[in-house]
């Protein structure tokens, strides 16, 4: 489809649909194209539906998430999908290319939020609060080129905790990275590590290294390239397109190529070079203390200080961090799987007296996590409902007694389905609980109905009771099955 | 402000921050106004942020609908939130001019979901289902004129649940009525009941009363109207805007004034007019099954057959249903919190063989039902977080036992959190405790440590333990205090 010109498809009206591949919409007749026209299947590029195996999934993740959040505290808050283009203007960089804006349909500019810690910047700033510890989890938008087979999208979800206030340094920081630790850990996605560096400690090394003041951001971008190409690349990005010296870009290769713990940050701080810079120095030692608080919580096994890590955003003031799968060293294929910092200005650019507040948080990138947990999932059967019973009826002309029973069972709070037919077949009735993983069947039939009571069937085992109290022996039955799966 | 043109608004950039009301951007100097420029600190007109409190409201909402459409067997679905434009094309009626359309940056014409159920029925379509018992709570955007303290946004939630399938009649449709029931029963609002009617039986009314053809739907939307306006001025709107002979409109009049149940349909089948229309008799017996399931299902005293009930989408096909709060004839002024009927042709609409697939669902309206129970909320104090206990310290220099006991707790699962400081004073974290809510407190002292030993402190009561177990004390206190709020 390249072939054709950008002009020609835009021209085409319902042209998306010949990416349905739901029908051949479009044809080769004697070297003439021929396109079919049909109704529009689709969904945006780099957005997906998520169906119900897919959600069971995402639910489980989330539920991972959340109760970490909550274990540590958090509280939550929402914000609308979309703001005012002026909140996000001017605190993405390069990057605010990639911006979703609403047409203009008379009214306010209004754009989809590239993230959530602007809106999260913004909601502080508006409510006057110098203090919280929250999380947020929600979809966020960028035009960018979608790689969905490795969990990019165009319309992701990030889940945020962010700790907001003036605190003694290094506390709060070394909270998120144990959150990140006990979520990858919980997660159960194998082994994985966290970087971290310092925003101070890369500008003072930039610094010590002849950086020219006005070229710290954009040879900052080129460093945080090191994860994607090798350094020679690197080195050529900042000597030939950025035009710094040879020398300059030779001694930061040397420090980024520095990874360790606080043993390192000891050791810099004792670098004839680094150690001229003051601002490299407050890095160092904060680091030096962040590594304390993280051996009391235990985490410094998955933690490693490096310095080539510089991350993207430009609104990080102090710590930076980002997690990789894989042992320290040999990170995986599929990216980070979570990041974050200190953004200490942000609060203050939406203060009209510009009070900072002071912030730190951490993003966990879930869609990465949820493709790699679908991958591993594709062979397994997954419950997408939670239906305990099925009430099925082994005769015709039961209906009226089925729907009777489901009603009790939902009185007592039981998830309980029945056929929406009159006249199930019993076959199909069981193949439907195997088919959903219902664990269940109370069964009604005549000689059951004349003697007030209910056949019960466990589906896995064939086992049958019969019992008048239909609650309580469904409630019984679902106790014994799940001891015996303990 | 709505003495400024349009044009002059545009052209002011930032002037939506006259909005704030955090400080005065405009004044009056002698006569000339004065625009003073600042942050932005808004959020689009008809959209809000949620705080804490009332995501801890959300919360309790949500879980409550969940657990219901759980107990019913159903599974989860998501879509994106915005969807190619021609999907929602043609599917609203009038309403589409309230579609928000995202601005043309080269690529997809999008636009934002108007409801669940568009989305819902593409998603069948693109996937081949041809039954599913689904749910789906997701935000949806309708550009009308918000009245936000009445629940009305531009941004807002639905939580629909949906049927699909072919089935035998009125089995479906049974239970959806059944589930608003449950659900507005446990959000413990107050009196409610849901009215139910028929598009068939509208049809066939109108036709017997001699409405045109192609003035169905036209006289159906007046109709719809009889919740807001007096039976006077709908009439007036038939007759001299739509052009209806003045019988008719009485003859229309007699019929949508009856309510009833069961006794209503059958009255209705043995009338002399009504009996004439096929459309009328074959809605009205389905009308008649309706109400024997809705028995069995135990929810007659809620619902009402109301021949006024019209609903304003153009999908419907069959059963129409809406719930109101109040008594029945006694709808409070809060307008319908729950709606939804039976649209049979929608699926067809996305199949390119036009296969359809039988639908029916409910949508909750939630907004509204937030905004009662955060009215209700507004004096009480309702928890934001669940942080179990506190680790405090009664000297100072204990930042590091306090990070080493609040470590052991997170990993024994135990909800928890230790101050920012490194040396915060004993009462400002007993203050956080009673503000915040956490039941306990575990303060660490020098003559405790040196017995290797914490004290436990139940913040309501003042009882103190001493515990060397700490993780262990920690839970059956916990459970203790739990045990007491039974």
């Amino acid at each position: 489809m390249n072939t054709l010109g950008s002009f020609t498809i835009r021209k085409l009206t319902g042209l998306s649909a010949f990416r349905t591949g739901m029908f051949r919409l479009l044809r080769s007749v004697s070297g003439i194209t021929v396109f079919l026209m049909g109704p529009i299947l689709l969904v945006s590029q780099g957005t997906r539906d998520y169906n119900p195996k897919q959600m069971a999934i995402r639910e489980k993740v989330f539920n991972t998430i959340v109760s970490c959040f909550k274990r540590h505290g958090a509280e939550t808050i929402d914000t609308p999908v979309f703001e005012l283009k002026e909140t996000l203007t001017g605190k993405y960089g390069e990057d605010s290319k990639l911006i979703y804006d609403l047409k203009d349909q008379g009214g306010e500019l209004l754009s989809l939020r590239y993230d959530l810690t602007v809106p999260f910047a913004r909601f502080l700033a508006m409510n006057k609060i110098s203090n919280i510890k929250r999380y947020h989890i929600a979809k966020v938008y960028r035009r960018d080129n979608p790689a969905m087979t490795r969990g990019r999208y165009r319309e992701f979800y990030q889940c945020d905790f962010d700790i907001a206030g003036h605190y003694d340094p290094m506390i709060p920081d070394a909270e998120c990275l144990r959150i990140v630790s006990e979520i990858l850990g919980e997660l159960d996605l194998g082994d994985f590590h966290i970087k971290v560096n310092d925003r101070r400690i890369l500008d003072g090394m930039f610094a010590v290294c002849g950086v020219p003041d006005d070229k710290f951001r954009t040879i900052c971008s080129t460093v945080d390239k090191l994860d994607k190409m090798c350094w020679e690349d690197v080195k050529n990005e900042m000597v030939k397109e950025k035009g710094l010296s040879e020398e300059a870009a030779d001694m930061i290769g040397q420090y980024v190529s520095m990874q360790g713990g606080m043993d390192l940050a000891v050791r810099l701080l004792e670098d004839p070079k680094m150690s001229q810079s003051k601002q490299a120095c407050a890095g160092l030692s904060d680091m030096k203390q962040l590594f304390s608080y993280l051996e009391l919580f235990q985490v410094t096994d998955k933690v490693v200080f490096d310095l080539s890590l510089a991350r993207g955003l430009d609104y990080y003031t102090g710590v930076i961090y980002e997690a990789m799968l894989g042992p320290a060293g040999e990170s995986l294929s599929v990216g980070s799987v979570a990041g974050g910092g200190r953004y200490d200005g942000l609060v203050g650019m939406f203060d009209p007296k510009g009070r900072a507040v002071p912030c730190v948080g951490v993003s966990i990138g879930v869609e990465r996590i949820f493709s790699i947990l679908e991958q591993k999932a594709e062979a397994e059967k997954v419950r997408t409902t939670e239906v305990q019973v099925l009430v099925a009826s082994a005769q015709k002309n039961l209906l009226e007694e089925r729907l009777r029973l489901v009603t009790e069972l939902w009185n007592a709070g039981i998830k309980a389905e029945s056929m929406f037919k009159k006249n199930p077949k019993l076959l199909s009735q069981l193949q439907h609980c195997e088919e959903s993983g219902i664990p269940l069947v109370a069964i009604l039939g005549e000689q059951e109905l004349k003697n007030g009571m209910v056949k019960l069937r466990t589906v896995a085992t064939r086992e049958e009771v019969r019992d008048s109290c239909v609650c309580v022996c469904v409630c019984n039955s679902l106790i014994a099955i799940k001891s015996r799966q303990c």
